[in-house]
């Protein structure tokens, strides 16, 4: 199934770009197959855990875990020529982005949750896996201040489902759905569009 | 209802007061939205995941998250005037406190846990929204260094309980608890009540 | 049971250290028997959310979290004496490391998962109580990144679940991987054993 290797390309990827961000802290290799793990996998988790879902994924799976803990050590051989595959890189996190969204909107739509929710599951899906790995690295998620990324999750899943609704097969709407927000993701880096930002600067409290 | 209502105007209060808070660091909406949504219903999410509870509260009622985006945006309109609401806020947000408080307990009480850990369960409700918009934006989280807030929470969880052992009606019972921790979190601002703190400075590990 | 005595002195040593950690960074003591909660039992609570394995640990047994928060404001009268003490600490740390490891094997097991994942659920209940006390304190996990931690937790579950396979009696096997990972821990604070660290410092992104 299409899905399924998008998936596992998708998980690596996750876990490579991961692994460089636990590496610039200097983390030992441990601490960058968790971060990898919780990178890749954590958004699914978030995901199941707030609906209950068992077993997890990666509990049933555990063949994703391999994937990604293998990704994570390989990227120590790759690393030095991760500049020049910068571009493949983004277009593989990109793949990630829609991937995640699409598989997250399934199981919502299994378990019978309200079509608002639906979505919002699969924008936890496609993007708490960078939250979680900015938490553990210290920083202030970069989803709430980067390029459009979580916006773009949500217009993946408003297509997919909206086009379902409107009669559209579910393999053309799940194509679909996710070359569209693929082809946004990657004219937002090229541009460099932003959501607007919500500046306040008022001292309050 | 009376708790509904106070319920719907606690988690518009808290949504607009983590809105504010995401302004600050410059996020953009999309951020903005999603902090204020994890700070008014990231309590009650933590209660019913440790309780194993069912759907979650946002889940059954997607109403509340609507509410609650719909407040944070309205921030952007709000925020000059935030000065001069200041006070307004902070009573809106002892609001909060107290009314997730007492709904944690119910829920705490309706799947049968020990009396302490019911109390326990009302903490988490009123306080963890809090704690994970702070770990979600790079600080300590608030809630362990200011003046009381989370013993309020709890002691408004043992006049809650406490009362309904002793005899004491149920609408009373939350009526009452609710009226006392309010106050007690309004005299606390008011003249800066502290809990003692733990200063420890030898160096240890 | 030998395990539970173990395990009570475990989440008290936990519950100290955690309370010094808050103490540094001056909590108020509300805050320090939060950490000092989360630190002791949050490993075992994560596990048991991941696994949907309710009703978690604290919640059926009040007690851990009396044992939790006594040994937390206790350790305002032992701080003082907390230098000399510091050997005994890392011994009571190094044990609670393995017992958690342990019963986190044993809990993943009574669920049936594969193997692969009994061995990550017991390294989850060994470790992610400090992960998330660092989180809670804004610091990056010590875990990614001091001498020999996790990995001994790994060691331990595999000698553990390794020695059953291979026909072990249960508490043979119980008591010598506990044995041989408390030594290897001592070892590797007294040698200062370190994992090989990925430390990467192109600009990337």
């Amino acid at each position: 199934m299409l899905l399924h290797w998008a998936y596992l390309a998708a998980i690596a990827a996750e876990a490579m770009s991961a692994a460089l961000i636990a590496g610039r802290r200097s983390m030992d290799w441990f601490g960058v197959c968790v971060i990898a793990c919780i990178t890749a996998l954590g958004g699914g988790t978030v995901r199941d855990v707030l609906l209950g879902h068992h077993p997890l994924a990666w509990i049933e799976h555990p063949s994703y875990l391999v994937v990604t803990i293998c990704a994570a050590l390989a990227t120590g051989i790759v690393a030095p020529f991760m500049k020049r595959l910068h571009k493949a890189f983004l277009a593989l996190d990109a793949l990630g982005l829609v991937v995640f969204t699409v598989i997250g909107c399934n199981i919502a739509v299994s378990v019978q949750v309200p079509f608002f929710i639906v979505v919002v599951i699969g924008v936890i899906t496609g993007t708490f896996g960078g939250v979680l790995r900015d938490v553990l690295c210290g920083q202030v998620p970069l989803l709430f201040q980067k390029e459009l990324y979580a916006s773009i999750s949500l217009a993946t899943g408003v297509l997919y489902l909206g086009a379902q609704k409107l009669g559209v097969g579910h393999e053309v709407a799940m194509i679909g759905s996710m070359a569209i927000g693929f082809a946004l993701r990657m004219l937002a880096i090229r541009y460099e569009w932003n959501m607007p930002k919500f500046v306040y600067k008022e001292e309050w409290d």
